[in-house]
């Protein structure tokens, strides 16, 4: 929805709320999608955001509460009666009541752990000991598990009485005695079976699980590859203990983007969002990776230094550094990008190494003539000095192999060495490249003017 | 599937192959993922791949063609006869028919279009009409509609009837006789209903739908935000020509942040992966935005050029020039980073862009006074010259301030030109702070130094 038709739906709402029409209100706020009400209680005051929400029926209530930001959750709860705290906690999928535990402060906590009966109680404990992004942490315990044996007119008759305390039914899980998969069988191959089939000659028996301990970016990346809805979670004695739906793989996905985007703009990486996080977090975030690379700059500082009798006999050799650098840094990250983002999909791959590094190789000598056939051009025009357009030609075609090699190198070393590739990213590179850019420019001047 | 087990599957297939056991082939690949046959046919040999897939299902064939590269699609139509051809356009889903014919080159579209039959012939035709990256370019025409006077029963017998000719089932559309939308029935509700219940009663009647013209993007933030998993595309008249699946939606949220991962990266975006794109094709992406940026940069060394006086009289001067064009830079790319990704997000609107500004003025002072400390203490132990300190903290102060203002605030006027606000990422501003952090160094150094 765009902003306009929020704002349109809000001014109702208020309306509504000004003339105490109550219950106009509540049916108008039936048609309203839950995916709506986030935005719409950020401009609603305090004590109208609680009335608008208990005008709502208990399941779309459960809906709404599972999609609201984490603050306005924990202010809902602190005016909510114990009665209204269990009714929707009855009505969350234990995914979003796990969620929900691991967003609020202890006491909240302590509240929601008082409201669930007591095998909710135990199965929200054990999806809290999963380890953080694990598989195990992010599934849900509401699936459909069906017999073997059951036909299919059976298999409906189960999912008529259970289907709307689950999170899905458009795959159910054919389990054994001893709850290990047997077969999942897709709604849609259900629907067009006949009555009388066995589940077991209907079913897939070639499924595709995860374990409670896989990590949420593996997951992410087995639904993209395999146009799954839902991916079946196992224990370590392969029983079915959850399933993770594809909306929940979406948000892994976007989260891992987000991530990555940070960790490759030099910050720490943050859930929260931006205006969420406050000016104290924000710094902390940025500060680190900004010491390491200014003092790593100094070297390139330093180098300058050495060659300050270069310089000092042409000193028109220090206008080119700038553009040298941002060309260097601009090409090393130009590649990276390429390599971490062909890394996290999987298109590229470790063993790929040197083909990689050939073709950023055969790239960068195309890609270095130009440069310095324009560079040159523009000095000869300038300066009518050849020597000098030799110079910073060659240090150009130089600099481009140079940055691409490590921007192409350096993140799958990380990678290698079971590190995050995105931290070898523009301001590493940069870094690195800006070092190598200088060393070799006042080498080439050196050798070529004899200063 | 990891590597390893990818490898262990091509051995056997190898050997089935070899010892001529075709029979135990094709049961062998029946239990293979579609998905995984892109890179087993990578492995296999010319000749080879075509016998594997003559060896599967009908059914199976198609949603194998469907996962394959546009260049092995090619070679199989190429080896096929036009039986074969007839057999698989006639098992493929109407969107990736259409993903085909755009992929393929004249001949074979040619050779495609005659083996559709006249009704598809009509569809793929008006579907391949509407814009590139469109709602109407990327949905499918196959989709289960009901009417609202259908009993339950009905509803049932009518999805068993259509059921696998169509891409999804888990939701079915009521239209009216004038194929409008009258409401959406998710199957679980369909499933959890008494059989006489009749459709208008237990529709949802508050359907989210797209313009068979909106933009790819916006329909993948839409999966984002309402947990849906299909989307009605309607025509001008509002009458449903199709609908958009979530897996396709998920392509669509990889291609779009592929796409600013490269424009962010100052390329030109490219849908085509690393290594399917020729040295020539990527050193075209990366050379335009180069040569911009290089040039871009010269004015900030006209800039040194200009100060040639002062850092002759304190050539160590020059030695700050990579740390604080590298700080610069750094801060910048922070800022435009987290604005981008959460202007793409929808975290951040137009109508925050003064709290946004004020948010990163705030982190500017407290990061630059920490970064001034650093580096000032640095100095004095170095250099043990106060006056040097100072004009190295200003600077940085300055720098870390301009450098985040202009991170927040391109992106977000790029937005509002209706520019893409990728294209105002890290090297675009490293070159614009680069030529402010050189300016502001040699003001302060002139005014404190009085050189």
């Amino acid at each position: 929805m765009n902003d306009e038709k929020l704002e349109l739906e809000i001014e109702k709402i208020l309306n509504f709320i000004e003339e105490k029409k109550f219950n106009d209100l509540r049916k108008y706020l039936e048609n309203v999608n839950s995916a709506d009400f986030p935005s719409m209680f950020e401009e609603l005051e305090d004590g109208q955001d609680l009335l608008v929400y208990r005008l709502l029926s208990k399941e779309q209530a459960a809906e709404v509460f599972a999609e609201l930001d984490s603050d306005v959750q924990e202010k809902l709860i602190n005016a909510f009666t114990d009665r209204e705290l269990k009714n929707i906690i009855d009505e969350l999928f234990m995914d979003d009541t796990v969620d929900l535990i691991e967003e609020m402060p202890s006491n909240v906590v302590k509240r929601i752990l008082n409201n669930i009966n007591k095998t909710d109680r135990k199965i929200v404990n054990e999806l809290l000991n999963y380890p953080e992004d694990s598989a195990g942490s992010i599934m849900t315990t509401e699936f459909i598990d069906l017999k073997e044996n059951m036909s299919v007119e059976e298999a409906f008759a189960k999912i008529k009485k259970i289907g709307l305390q689950k999170e899905t039914v458009y795959n159910c899980y054919v389990l054994s005695i001893d709850r290990k998969i047997k077969g999942v069988i897709d709604i849609k191959e259900l629907l067009v079976a006949e009555r009388d089939a066995k589940l077991k000659d209907i079913m897939d028996t070639n499924v595709i699980t995860v374990s409670t301990l896989e990590d949420q970016e593996e997951v992410a990346k087995m639904f993209d590859k395999y146009n799954m809805y839902a991916l079946p979670v196992v224990d370590k004695e392969a029983r079915l203990v959850g399933i993770i739906t594809i909306d929940d793989a979406i948000d892994v996905m976007q989260e891992e983007t987000s991530e990555d985007f940070e960790i490759m703009a030099a910050m720490t990486p943050n859930e929260e969002s931006y205006f969420k996080t406050s000016v104290f977090k924000h710094a902390k975030n940025r500060i680190v990776w900004l010491l390491v690379l200014m003092f790593s700059a100094m070297i390139t500082g330093s180098i300058i230094t050495h060659y300050e009798e270069a310089f000092s006999a042409l000193p028109i050799l220090v206008s080119f550094i700038p553009m040298l650098m941002g060309t260097g840094g601009n090409c090393g990250s130009q590649s990276s990008t390429l390599i971490i983002r062909g890394l996290a999909m999987d298109e590229i791959k470790l063993k790929d190494y040197f083909r990689a590094l050939w073709k950023e190789i055969r790239v960068s000598i195309v890609v270095g003539i130009i440069l310095a056939i324009a560079n040159g051009a523009r000095i000869m025009i300038q300066y009518h000095d050849f020597k000098l357009a030799l110079v910073v030609g060659l240090t150009l075609i130089g600099i481009v192999i140079i940055a691409k090699m490590l921007g192409c190198t350096l993140p799958m070393l990380a990678k290698k060495l079971k590190l995050d590739p995105a931290i070898m990213a523009a301001p590493l590179i940069t870094t690195v490249s800006d070092t190598c850019s200088v060393l070799l420019f006042f080498q080439i001047a050196v050798a070529i003017l004899h200063i």
